[in-house]
This record gives C-alpha cells, structure tokens and sequence, in this order.
C-alpha cells in the first residue's frame, strides 16, 4: 500500500511515522508513506496557503491553489482510490472502514489545519471524509496518524503476531475481556481462578461471558449489531 | 495543567509534542507535558515491562510492576485529578469530556501497548478509561495524543485565536457549515453569493441552516441532544 499525506504542518507526523509498528511496517516494504507539504505549493506571490473566511468569522482556511495543485500532481502520477479528508463533520471511523481501506493500493489523506479548507476542495477533489471522533483537533495531522496506524496495523506482515489482530476489540463487534499477566499474586490482588487453570474450554467461556458483559455495561449499543 | 504521559513508545509523541498549538503552549508555559518511559521502571532482573496473558492467546500485556512504580511515584509528588487509561473499551471520548478535562490541574495519560495491560492495574490506579474511536490502534500514544491536542487547545492561552474555538463543529452541537476563501471564483467553481455580500444577518441565517443541514444529513443522532 502507498499512502501519500498532504499537509501544512508535516513535522506533527515524524515521530509517529518512524516509530513503532509502523515505522517497521514503511521499513520492510509493507507500506510506503509519503509527507507532502502545503508549503511547497503555494502560488501566489506571498507564498500563502491559507487566507480568511468569506462572510467573517474566525480562524484561515487552506486555500484552493496549493491544494489542487498538490492532489492533482499526484493523481497525474498514479491512481488513487481514494482522497480521504479528515474532519471532525466527516464520517465516523470504525474498526470495518479500518479493515475496507486496508485492502486499498493508493490512497491520500487531506489534513486540514487552522479553521479548515475551502469548500471546493471537499466537492471537487475529496472522495471520502472522515472523522475519528466526536472532539476537534488542532489540526488533521493527528487524525491523518490514527487512520494510518489502525489501517496499517490490519495488513499481513505489518503486525508479527498475527492472530492477535483478530481478537482485538470490535473484530467480533464486542469490547476486549479483561487480561491478566504474572505474577499471579501482586500486593494481594490475584488472577481469577479459571485463568490458572488449563481447561481452555472454560476459560473461552469465562471471556467471552466477561466481554459480553463489560460491552452490555459500557457499550451497549454495540450489541444491537450483534447476534 | 501539568500533563505525565506513562508510555512504553515514547519516541512516537516526539514530533507532535514539539510541534504547532501543542509546541507553542508548551514554550508559552500553558501546559507542562512530561514523558515516562516505562522501561526505566522494569524492576525484574530481566528488565522486562510485558509478559504473556494468563489463560493463553496471543499478545503481550504490560505487566503491574512498572506501571504502579512509575505512577505512584508521580502520584507522591503531587495530586492528580484523574488517572486517564486509553483504551478501545473506555468511554468515547466527546468534545464535553475535552471541556471538562481542560479545566484540570495534573493529569496522568497511561498508554497501553502490546495487547493492553493487566486488569489489576485498571482495578486500582486507574481513574478513567477513554476510548477515541470505535478503532483498534497499534497502542494508546496517538489516543494520547489526541486527548492531549483536543484538550490543550480548550485551555485559555494555548490558542490565539480564542473566538475560533467557539464556533468549532461540536461547540453548539452542530457540525461546521462550509467555509469558502479566497479566490471568489476557482476554475469556475464560486462562492455562496450570500456569502460575498455584507448582510452579517443573512450570513449567520445561511450558516446555521447549512449547519443543520449538514448535521441532519450526516450525524441525525446529534440532534437528538440538540434543541
């Protein structure tokens, strides 16, 4: 997969991107991930990429120029199946958009800074937006990082363990069961019981009843997508 | 506000915290943002922070030891309002929790990585569990991350622009309307006529039915709590 993000403040991602699973995932050639900043388009004679908002208010949006002229160099170059906006009024991510984009080849994430970006960018160039929650950020940088790491994580050989991405939360639509690691007595507190033991038939029953319970206590609007 | 990251990846918020609204309201002394690398809290002799879950499967989980050496040291320098746990199964995180949480003095942000951490370090240090997103990432520091920008940015000072924040998607339980700037005219593509004149009435009026719009269309369950 090759994602290529373009953004005003590409140093919020350096960290991130070289770090970590993902950092191993760009070096053994499971994902490349190109930074492409705004800065570098800009085409009017004061090299600026944002202006104000026509009808007042504050806070810049990005400009068209820089933009278009960006996205459509890398569309002359490849094809892209999708230019991803990312926007607290986009919509909601979930673990199976994760999965769906995960399959993708090409893909470029928009990160909006300051207020955000002029309208037409979003009709004419962007073909999904998409939100990670409910909460504004400073910015789509962050936003642009959550999308790559719950993605990238998904595809085979970026996570060594591979049978542990499978039983993640919301992989069987249910929140995780809680875990336990040595030792098995720490200040007095102790590791229920069944866990100890080897009997693997009960202690799939006593997970699967404990995260069936923790999701009907926390979430239980999960379980009206569950059988 | 004084912010302790407790992290197993510390390299993965080193760009971010360095950088933009974040980076600016550190070196303006608006917020303090400490990092904790918990392999400098492994007490056993083979220095390890994680182990292998008790009743089998895969992943690995943070072990109690570190955990509860490095934040109860914390925890005897000063007093925190809350010790926050990122996690999947948390409680979403919403633009009202940022609010709350950005009126308070010392927080503690537990990172999780590897498969997550033992339940007892859940059961007993840990004050609040949030969750960014119906999303599995590869651990909690970009759920760090995000609380941390969605916060600070709430903070008197951190943000320059104070009247922006106001009007952002979520302050008024809408989503953004669109926002247009410069050139009037893009390949042909304009801008809102109402949006060119200098009726403020009639730009306010246009903005909050295209907010409605946006939101009845998009996210019809924010207006359920919306008046």
């Amino acid at each position: 997969m090759r994602i290529d993000i373009v953004t005003a403040v590409p140093q919020m991602l350096t960290g991130f991107l070289d770090t970590s699973i993902i950092g191993r995932a760009r070096t053994a050639g499971v994902v490349d991930i190109e930074i492409h900043n705004l800065h570098d388009y800009a085409t009017d004679r004061f090299r600026h990429i944002d202006d104000t908002p026509y009808g007042g208010g504050a806070g810049m949006l990005l400009k068209c120029e820089p933009v278009f002229t960006c996205i459509e160099k890398l569309q002359s170059q490849r094809e892209y199946d999708e230019v991803i906006y990312l926007c607290p009024d986009g919509k909601p991510l979930v673990q199976s958009t994760c999965i769906e984009l995960s399959t993708k080849q090409n893909l470029i994430l928009l990160a909006g800074h300051y207020k955000g970006i002029d309208q037409r960018i979003r009709d004419v160039l962007v073909t999904r937006e998409i939100s990670v929650g409910d909460y504004v950020l400073t910015g789509g940088e962050l936003a642009a990082a959550v999308v790559i790491d719950a993605v990238v994580r998904l595809i085979p050989g970026a996570v060594h363990d591979s049978e542990s991405v499978l039983d993640d939360s919301f992989m069987d639509g249910l929140l995780d069961p809680p875990h336990y690691t040595k030792p098995a007595e720490f200040r007095g507190l102790t590791v229920p019981e069944v866990l100890l033991g080897g009997n693997h038939n009960a202690i799939a029953q006593w997970r699967r009843e404990q995260a069936l319970e923790k999701t009907r206590q926390r979430r239980p609007d999960l379980l009206d997508n569950h059988d």
